[in-house]
């Protein structure tokens, strides 16, 4: 506890974690919120992941309700994986995403509806490989409620890139999962201190109803 | 006639039109050879693509029998074609690519293999907004035979994008097609003179053979 | 002349040519309007570029009267031209670019404001591999009036990609040049079909006092 | 450290951490390798930095001497740093690299020779914004050791792009640097588990020498 607070204090001095003014037209994206993290005997299972799903449940309704813009994201590769590339050699688990596996499914009540946006990526970050940053801009679209799975990768690329791409990243912790709560802390730290604001959902939930 | 050699030459002075080297381990791309600009009763057919998917038959066959790998794309919208963004409010030709669309498949005796890349795109450069440049890279690819439809537009916007991020265009000619021969003849001047090698399918087959 | 009206009417029949509304916080972009195109003993020069920067001039003192960003962009490559890929072996005229050269640099009375930025790039598109996008986004711009060098060349490169990334581009006609007529309007032709808005100077100072 | 076990041992199970092949032709890059870290009264600086500019200095000298290309990157800003997007807004020490300041030049001993490449970044990843991808590909490498400031920043996204863009990243944990060894270890494991290779010096100056 000590030696984080330790941390944050060396950050400040650095010149790090500033604050991003929270924008006025956001999205909401539910990174890789699919079957093979909520399936239990599949081996990117962890129960960590279903606390983070209903935390998604309560932003998506209430993004719904506020007429915030709702945007999947999953992932599918062609047999073989040659559309993978790289990621797909080294991470032995995206297996479960080729195309028809019904681990790359959406839950069934935590689903597109016909008129939002889904996006069909191939690698860790919602914005590489895809037309994502496109479709923001076209939307007007100034920053992004971040969620999803996993924090330490597929989200923290998500947010890293929003904001490269000059979208304000909301990342909200408690709709993040993670398969084991040490990644999960020290990358929301690395977000706080250079890319993203951390939020609660209850924070996430009074900015959408402003 | 002379009009054109006078351009040529204008431009050779002004120091345009260099070589670029051919490559040794090409890939062939069939751009958006889909059933919209071949059913005659689409407002996007012309017989101008009937001829060059006659091209294109030919040098998918000699690719594959050289090992060459194939790669198609194809044009795919959501609902209300919020994921097309400026695209799909500029052309409205584009709602024939809306998902499920009959106009958006690859013809029976034109389609891809399991095992070969399909890339889903929404814009005119197959590089965009799509992880194309990755997979030819981790593929070792670097350089790409050019075909499909149209010339003037995702033919161009994919030659312009291969050249861009490193990997040489060779647009064959006679496997572009465009719905009129204006746009066709001066995009490919466009195309020889700064971004690409326009050949012949005589000519492309020779280097799959090499 | 009727041969062009079928053009036009053929492509309407195609269902092409829509519109695109101008947007609501506009930026300008002037493309290489730098000297190697200005300096008549350069290969690249043309008289048709001078009159285009004229335009040019009068456009930035009307962005910069309304409180409309003014961009520009230049060329410049490292010794050896590594850095400018199949771009810089294509093209021999780009050579002209090469660091500390004063072709490459902006003509004294049509240069950046200290706090105006400059896109340094290497290839065609003023997108491409530069932050222009990002610097876009996080400054809330929604499209860009774009002028510069050459209409068939980076002009067209920069329309296309603006149109992709979701920034309304309007082209501004009159302010852009090309070493010849015939790509000037073959390009022209094509990007008012596919991608942009093409304007008249008067047109975007009108726009731009709105 | 039972703690770290069980972490790798949790990974494993859930299909993470496989090998990527080290590739064929790899570059050598140094990222943000400049004064702003190295300089005690700076607020970036830390020792840790030195000794991670120690290993670079060795492995720029064993690549030279190997005929493998070194790339540099350094940040530059704009007057007021617009085109620093939300970056510059969130990280108010990256003011130190506004255009002209000492602290974003290269150590006099580490700085790239005429005929390297270097590339200007905006951005965390040294692949954002910039023409490296073109680059690489052009050169036709396919492999990235990647050095440089900070494990948790900049090293991090450019593994991770480098990965995504299919460039085998293979991440020299001793010429590495951060400010606390705490996100250098815990950002050095994500990168292990889901997208480089992490090898010692030794390691990469052995695979040099190949």
């Amino acid at each position: 506890m000590s030696e984080e607070k330790d941390l944050n204090e060396d950050y400040a001095r650095g010149g790090f974690g500033g604050a991003l003014e929270s924008g006025k037209n956001p999205a909401l994206i539910l990174v890789d919120v699919v079957m093979a993290y909520l399936t239990p005997d599949c081996p990117l299972y962890s129960p960590r992941f279903e606390d983070a799903a209903d935390s998604c449940r309560r932003l998506v309704a209430a993004a719904r309700e506020a007429g915030v813009p709702v945007i999947f994201t999953n992932v599918v590769y062609r047999a073989g994986g040659l559309d993978g590339g790289l990621f797909y050699r080294k991470v032995p688990a995206l297996q479960s995403f080729l195309e028809g596996s019904e681990l790359g499914a959406f839950p069934p009540d935590l689903d597109p509806r016909a008129d939002e946006v889904v996006v069909t990526k191939q690698y860790a970050s919602s914005f590489f490989g895809t037309s994502l940053a496109a479709t923001l801009t076209a939307m007007g679209i100034d920053s992004l409620f971040i969620t999803g799975f996993s924090t330490s990768g597929c989200v923290r690329a998500t947010a890293l890139d929003a904001m490269q791409n000059g979208f304000v990243p909301l990342v909200v912790a408690d709709a993040c999962g993670d398969r084991d709560a040490r990644p999960h802390e020290s990358n929301l730290f690395d977000l706080s201190q250079k890319y993203a604001e951390v939020l609660s959902e209850a924070e996430a939930v009074a900015l959408m109803q402003r």
